[in-house]
């Protein structure tokens, strides 16, 4: 028996979308507002999928202290509370919420084993959001 | 690096369930108080996802303006503020959001070229939702 | 112990924003989209909000059932699934979402007697809402 | 054209995380705080997703009464405003979400068949939720 | 310049609505499936209110760890994770919604200094929450 | 018969709260992870309620185009997609958000003229809200 846990977290980020290889005009037009010098932030909320056979003597997928640990040594203590573009992650992208799920992705399968991670979901605000789940798991 | 993103619109729109070719009672049975004579309405909220590989120069996997310029001319010009039965989509057939769905796709697959269209959500209200994906598409 | 309860109902209906006293020039101005000719609509979220002293016995502010059976005879059975243009009530009214607020305040206000009424609040949209108290007791 | 369709219940419950085969310290290593001896409860947000053609002569993939009643007599009666750990369900198991979302699975399985069940979906809390799609439906 | 701050907390509790000096057909009718013998249970949002002048040297109506400082002591540490029926506030009274709502307030503003408390609003299920102002502060 | 309209605004903005004039440490007691030197961010979702007498001519307190044309040019032109410390208004204040629901009631008092501004509602995050409601309209 399979089953998926999904768990939500809330990091709070600003960031400035920019190329610094492109020109002013071509930035302005890809990113619109979202190229303002200062930057400006968003609420995030982040969902990260698990998968794996549930343990008949738990119950469960996995322990889920195991899973909020990861999220918070690798994601939380990262991003929360900081300007994206200040981090070493994005010392050279412009960081976009496509690849900040990317990034996310990586982080944590490198470092969480207790289950399977399928995927990770990224909302930036109410009506806009992104999904990655791995390079050689794309669904048809 | 392949990576999907939503971008939930919103819209108000009235409908009445009817089949005009069925009896008075069959349609009473089938569609309840959704057949009542005068229409009732909704606050849709439609997800769009798409899907593509991020663009390394600008870390997106589509322009979002381009997305929402589609969305607007063939979902929000056509449905917002509109009774669905007065609309030429319906000429013909019972609004149904699953019909709504996949109208909503086939209009938006024919006119968005930037990104791969992989399905779309329709919330009809906070407890009834619709997905298509498309005829060749279907997940096993 | 005076202490309030809200409870909140949903139902789905459609109207029409138009005042046949008025030209069509005005009726555009006023109401914009709201004024197409079928129609549109929306999911109400309706928040009944009663006070009262807290019976010691129940530990109650009144019996819930009391209150929602007083909500489904004077406002669903008048206005879930039906266009509000078509309804008594707006016979002659432009069916605004402020006087459909009054109009439920009022119906509640003569039926039910288990509590204090103290307002209505309804949900149009996710981002349109309104309140009303009765007509002497307005917050100053 | 088969399309989605996802309806979304609610029920209150309680329950307390225990293996009675374990020992205290495994339980509360395990369990955390859900293993406090007189248990503590959610309100379960339960999304049933079903699939099917749509029916030309509808506009529908299935009935959504048909769907209700499934729910309401294999699920609702079961759980709602009950404690898990008393259910025959649960006799001899911990009340994990995921347990519960694979009995819901089965159940509505075993009695629905007027559409394709895809799976299930229990939110436990706002920020922790579970899904299960059968045992021979693990999307890679 | 007086401001209002509100923050949100969460907390998982099961009850039972049950008067041990009612019969039992009187529990009945009163509570009627929350007086389940075995109980059920809510997740719980707690909103806290406060008011203050603006302190022009930080900006702020009060420090927030000050708020959630007081939360965590007087209400999470006794009603999270917790059968309400089992803790010492309710030994002798059902644990109606409205007196969690007024005992939170009571423990609150005895350990709450930093700033006025002007209410609770406890919102048991999406459709159901209660207020309470205290004793010499009703709105009228 | 008087009536309040809410109506609700969104806006992505980042910001460091810091006070110049206290010391490091002072700073890092008051904010926490807020005085980060580069910022962080937040989508704050803004409340408008204003009140009136709904016209019988048109059944409505005011035009929402008003509304919306003031709330645009005054908060969104200010503050939507920008870095709040480098904006006029907080050129000499940290930009807590109590400050930001005073300077936008402020700046709505002084433009908006067709009801009567009753309070601004600023919420920060999902858990974290803000409301002023004027200086000599404070609710005892």
């Amino acid at each position: 028996m399979k089953a998926y846990l999904t768990r939500r977290y809330w990091f709070s980020a600003s960031h400035r979308l920019h190329n610094a290889s492109l020109s002013a005009e071509e930035n302005r037009r890809l990113y619109g507002k979202c190229d303002n010098p200062y930057g400006h932030g968003h609420n995030y909320a982040l969902e990260v999928t698990v998968s794996g056979r549930i343990d008949p003597r738990s119950g469960m997928v996995c322990e889920r202290g195991e899973l909020d640990e990861a999220v918070a040594r690798e994601v939380l203590a990262r991003f929360d509370h900081e300007n994206l573009n200040t981090t070493v992650t994005f010392a050279e992208r412009a960081p976009s919420s496509e690849v900040l799920a990317v990034e996310i992705f990586n982080l944590l399968r490198r470092s969480f084993r207790s289950a399977h991670l399928e995927k990770v979901r990224l909302e930036e605000t109410l009506n806009n959001a992104f999904e990655y789940a791995g390079g050689n798991q794309f669904r048809q």
